[in-house]
């Protein structure tokens, strides 16, 4: 998936981050650009280049242009 | 149950994911294809090929047809 | 205590599942046949063969017969 | 602190457990013996046997006599 | 920071603990004396020695004198 | 990212760090110096040095200057 457009559920109050996957570990560390922040579908924030904790995470959805 | 329908609660608020396991790690991270969102029992919305955290998983369960 | 009935309390709300362990591994992910889910001590429904996942696991009790 | 009485608070609801540390392993996976569940500094109810997830601990504290 | 005071964030409700740090292991278990429980810039209860369960840590930060 | 500022959102209530990044471990533990605490944009209190755990981690933003 890496490349590719990715949105990514983190634990924490509903919390779905969307951005390219630019790399990902061992761990399922995933560092994302282009990082936009949604709450109850509506972009919330940008967030540029973000790195997410893999053991956070609760689910990785690829997005289909 | 590689190939085969299962239910997968995970952490967050009552978050049930039913799809077809294409495979799972070591880590107990699962690979869903055909994957539906399912709350209070209403099937919510469709998330097609999803990669779930093993370690925010809480149980899993076969489903049989 | 393979083969023997255990209540299982995991994280989230509250959830206690009772089953016969079948199996459990090095991280503590147990395999429960026979499972039922209950809640504020009434059985709530029936799950059948149910895998948990060990680091959710808040603790296990056995049941005496 | 094998043989001795310890208290155990973990995750979830304010959750307190007060037993005879029997054994415990390199994940801090606690095996209590005599374990009661304590609530707002009441006995709540006798578990017995009981084996805490090393993970979903919070501390640890040792009763004195 | 063996031998200092220390105050540590717990995961669960607020739960800030502060104590001399008398020793850590690789995995950042930590064992505190003097330990003091704190809630709302209050002290609580003292707890004396305790053991922190590493992976349940959010952040510690030294107390200056 | 080492010797930058970044921001990092921890597990627990919309707890959100920003400092400078001194070190990290291969478990993502942070050390941040210069640290201050954020909620709902306004900066709450100076921490000073600070250790993070790196499992409880959700992200980390690298603050632009």
């Amino acid at each position: 998936m890496i490349g590719s457009k990715v949105q990514v559920e983190m634990k924490g109050d509903q919390h779905i981050l969307e951005g390219t996957l630019q790399s990902a570990d061992d761990y399922l560390n995933l560092h994302l650009v282009d990082t936009t922040e949604i709450a109850d579908g509506q972009r919330l924030r940008s967030l540029g280049s973000v790195v997410l904790r893999g053991n956070n995470i609760i689910l990785i959805v690829p997005v289909e242009n």
